[in-house]
């Protein structure tokens, strides 16, 4: 007898559902595919000698320790090194301010759990990280969107959503994902002070913060919460910052970090120990060994140098290839771009014509908790090489130049 | 102006509570206790040498998809082997039956995620392992106990239980955590017949059945399950199974599969998808270099020869030191035994008085979820080596010694 599975399934699961992106990622798999759909970091980045040496010595030195279970909050030394780096960017915090987690998506699902109850408000830019919504969509969020232009979160219309009374306010400062757009310095400051005055909590998911290649820094919403209130000791302020080895080192050991008040991490620690008791210690003692001793900020130094080319590459050839009916951001670091097509364009199907053609992008519909945004795509720098971007974008542009012909002659 | 976060978090966090466990191994870490407390593998039997080997290959031949996000469902060389190992001990399964995840307890959390409705019904043993229930009050859970003796779980009470409409059953067959009990062949039958009469689901937790040193295997119930109902290709019966390389070669590297029907694989992948994207690739390849060509079995061959002298010491200084008004069960595998002290005893007192003495273990309060079992204990034996477990007995049956005779003086 077969058995039926599907009305044994909690509720929640039909908020679930399989990440478009990934299902693509499947479809262009194929080699011969010229992808600009995944979010993935350029191979000729990763540190792999080092990585070798650190396993070497981890194996050598500290295997007992390595291989065996470890504590939930993570490994000593590597939230040390964290600190340090905080206090240097962005503010004063210590290891007790941070917990290690395997990627930032899972510090995205564990913000959902300690966070949302069914019903919840969220306020999000629109478009906005996907995986986000995915992790909190299993929670029952529903959304608050907030629109975004080329200077980010247009925080001059936030207050009409903050008085709706939502948990907290989702956003990704630098070279954002999915429109490579930066948050202005006096949005950033806006944004601070009015999630202070509504007492609302920020999370500032910043993944590609330190891979900027033009431009001055920007501080981040944490170190402007902390000025604020002039903290004059560790973090305790009103904003939860993630970021992430994924961009600097590799995604393939999966580690990523939370910043928040230490009364926050307590609580995102009870959440891990019921959810994977600790992130693998071997891959923590592992990278805290390859980033240790000033060679984190040194690599970085080289994938900015590595994705400006290709960023200059792609926005050299799409300002060639693309009819002047599109329009796209210019990021000024980070891996995407953000492509606007005119708006009889359904970036789907598109996309259907372009696999075709060996190449592929992510429709930007799926960013848009409200379902807009049909004539969006994504586009991803960091991956491909120059020649491939190249290429690809030059299919891609007379792929366009095609649809806009067409619609012209209707 | 501190910023207060107690009324912004979710609801659900008022189910959430640290582990008494993980609390109790912080205590004990200071390096002059014997701990027989945590459900640690003994270090010794790490495979240091195959670990480097293998990290040193794969960084050296795949480290483009070894540091690379990967997909969700876990690296296929991986998931083979499992398949192909599961169908040498247990049924007939495809890759496609397959999800690795980041240690057993991430398929807990996943379980529960994909199956717990609030307020629903699990069955479980009573005692059971502490670590499904925390993943499991998240969601909401109610428990219905079905007492358990050396045997296992008395499966002539279940359809008491059964009647209520459970949501599934949760049971750890082989070499229980805690009591090290192992569910008698009878039982395992007519625990399989009885849930596919009433058609409810098993979830079978089995991280030790491997470690048997003592006795004949007994089929997984999963694998009867499998005869039962006649399959003839992969797996699309009534038992989600859950194993994990944790016990097998390392927790450190936080690697663990779930086998079930197709249907259930997919929606688990869809909350992995949400939870983590994915499982560290590096961690996957490197498991599967370290396993692949017999080593794993050769290796399982020799943990079970040093859990096996480390049991047997326990057994033999317990029946030399322990006063007789105690009891205490004697696994044939695994990691923990089992002890029942006389009632008037409440164990979390007898480990107040043990750290003083510099030695602990885990008090089975806990593992109980209606609160009963004051009086009985959780003894790990594969951390120690034998010397260490000599003298931390010793010390254990000198203080249950006393404490009888103080009860005897009253």
């Amino acid at each position: 007898m077969q058995t039926s599975w599907e009305y044994r399934f909690a509720n929640r699961t039909n908020r679930m559902a399989s990440s478009v992106i990934r299902e693509l990622l499947k479809l262009t798999e194929q080699p011969d595919i010229i992808s600009f759909g995944g979010g993935l970091p350029a191979p000729e980045v990763f540190p792999v000698k080092q990585f070798q040496a650190a396993c070497n010595y981890v194996l050598e030195h500290e295997a007992s320790q390595a291989l065996q279970y470890s504590s939930t909050d993570g490994y000593l030394p590597l939230r040390k090194m964290i600190a340090e780096r905080t206090a240097r960017y962005a503010v004063e915090v210590s290891p007790d301010n941070i917990l290690i987690t395997s990627g930032s998506q899972q510090a995205l699902d564990f913000i959902g759990r300690v966070f949302i109850n069914q019903g919840d408000h969220i306020i999000v830019e629109s478009p906005t990280y996907l995986g986000a919504l995915q992790a909190w969509n299993a929670y029952g969020a529903q959304y608050l969107c907030v629109r975004s232009d080329e200077n980010g979160m247009v925080t001059d219309e936030l207050e009409r959503a903050l008085r709706i009374g939502p948990k907290f306010i989702y956003v990704l400062p630098n070279f954002q994902n999915p429109t490579g757009t930066t948050l202005s310095l006096e949005r950033r400051k806006q944004l601070v002070e009015l999630a202070d005055r509504y007492g609302v909590p920020i999370v500032e998911d910043d993944p590609y913060g330190q891979l900027r290649f033009e431009g001055d820094h920007l501080p981040s919403l944490v170190s402007l919460d902390g000025e604020l209130r002039g903290d004059d000791g560790c973090y305790t302020g009103n904003v939860i910052y993630l970021s992430t080895f994924s961009k600097l080192l590799a995604p393939g050991i999966r580690l990523a970090w939370v910043i928040a008040p230490e009364q926050v991490i307590r609580k995102l620690i009870q959440a891990k120990q019921a959810a994977d008791l600790n992130t693998a210690a071997f891959n923590q003692m592992t990278a805290y060994e390859v980033s240790k001793d000033g060679f984190l900020d040194e690599h970085v130094k080289h994938i900015r140098s590595v994705y400006h080319e290709r960023r200059d590459v792609m926005l050299e050839i799409m300002e060639e290839m693309f009819p002047s009916e599109c329009h796209w951001t210019h990021p000024q670091g980070g891996m995407f771009l953000w492509g606007i097509l005119p708006e009889y364009m359904d970036a789907a199907d598109v996309l259907k014509i372009a696999i075709e053609r060996k190449v592929a992008f992510v429709p930007g519909q799926s960013f848009h908790p409200d379902n807009s945004g049909k004539n969006t795509m994504r586009l991803n720098f960091s991956y491909s090489n120059p020649e491939t971007i190249r290429e690809g974008i030059t299919r891609l542009g007379l792929l366009l130049k095609e649809l806009v012909a067409k619609n012209g002659n209707k």
